[in-house]
């Protein structure tokens, strides 16, 4: 049996958000005014900066006051202090600080500069990761499920570079309705045979589908609604995707 | 101005590849069977098990004779020595053989066991990765091209785990007609300021996209099509995606 196709749609109309904005009502109000409605099975995808903003997760540069070792790790790379300086209160380990600043976040999340992002950011402002995306997914999904009276899924995406790979690509910070896996286990393979090991990690295959429309400047369109795609539901949030101390593979 | 959606098209009816098979003609026979005509900007996306087929990358395990490391290598990790071997026989450096076998191809690809695959592999096969798949996908791009007119783009695709988050996702390992980055260099983020360092790899998110439709058990549909994505287009390819040694973040 064939699949449908899958549809990855814009939700223009966004406004540059602040601190104690309802994303939620922003998503709805945007959709009335095209208009569009979701429908069960949609994934909405938001670019993790306006999470940010609207939880006041922005931290003012010209506030931080900048260590020893951050003036050391930006001198030897030519990073910006300040920023290094975020990145290192923001994590729990730093993984690598020599060509690259890459750490490890309270939470077990593994990423470049703790995610702290000048881009998209006010002037002077330093937008870090929300502080509990997995939490933050799951409140827009409840809220626009009571709004529209459909299952909506909500994955939270971030750029990431990678270690062996040059160029960023986008994955899930944070997601509520859709599992973070899906599991080919125990199903068959063209020739019959059962799958052994075939965890595929799905959340952050739609966050990358949802950038070739999100961009990464300044089109404005922070959310991106993915359909038609039959994922698994499940328990699994993005937290469950980091890689413990005794599975990373680089310690 | 809003993007267009982006559509995610399944192309069913491909049948099982022998070696000496014509993809190009093998994706033009079902899209006539639907029917379905390929237009300009559509990205082909091909999991790379159907040119490694056609190709004859294919090796028969019992023919395979196993070295003492490979052995070793098998036995402290619970792994099949004959896949183990082959690996090996692919690789020109073993980047880590302990819990996980990751390995640096020739052409400076790394990866998992040199991606040697016994999933959708004849009974007592192993499908290795094509020898060099951005010649393959071009070669299928330029027949497409010539028996369509119209300028298709062509990714070939495998699934890959990643050092630090669990689950694999579709990455390309070859591409034709789309370059393997886009740039946002140069262009402005929300604020009006100019975007520093942003390269996005954007084949690597299209391989990702494609896989939800995909799958990667029996749903028999490896190829993809992907269409209303505004790609860039230039002359990267998947080689260019590779980190050298000076830049791989893990030497």
């Amino acid at each position: 049996m064939a699949a449908d196709k899958i549809e990855i749609i814009p939700l223009p109309g966004i406004p540059i958000v602040e601190e104690g904005n309802n994303i939620a009502g922003l998503i709805l109000q945007s959709l009335e005014k095209i208009p569009m409605k979701l429908v069960t099975g949609d994934i909405l995808v938001i670019a993790h900066t306006l999470i940010s903003k609207a939880e006041g997760r922005v931290i003012t540069g010209s506030e931080v006051e900048v260590s020893q070792k951050a003036t050391e790790i930006a001198e030897a790379n030519d990073f910006d202090a300040i920023q290094v300086e975020i990145a290192l209160q923001e994590s729990k380990n730093v993984i690598r600080s020599s060509r690259a600043l890459i750490t490890e976040l309270e939470n077990g999340h593994i990423c470049n500069f703790s995610g702290v992002d000048r881009s998209n950011a006010p002037e002077g402002k330093f937008v870090l990761l929300p502080k509990d995306a997995d939490k933050s997914a799951y409140r827009i999904m409840e809220e626009l499920g009571e709004e529209t009276n459909q299952e909506i899924a909500v994955i939270i995406s971030d750029t990431e570079g990678r270690p062996w790979r040059k160029g960023a690509i986008n994955i899930a910070v944070g997601c509520a309705g859709i599992n973070a896996f899906k599991y080919n286990k125990g199903r068959k393979d063209l020739y019959d045979r059962i799958l052994q090991h075939s965890l595929v990690c799905q959340i952050d295959q739609v966050a990358s589908a949802a950038e070739m429309i999100m961009g990464q400047a300044n089109e404005g369109l922070p959310v991106v609604i993915v359909r038609g795609y039959e994922y698994e539901s499940g328990e699994e949030n993005a937290k469950s995707v980091y890689r413990s101390t005794e599975e990373n593979l680089f310690k």
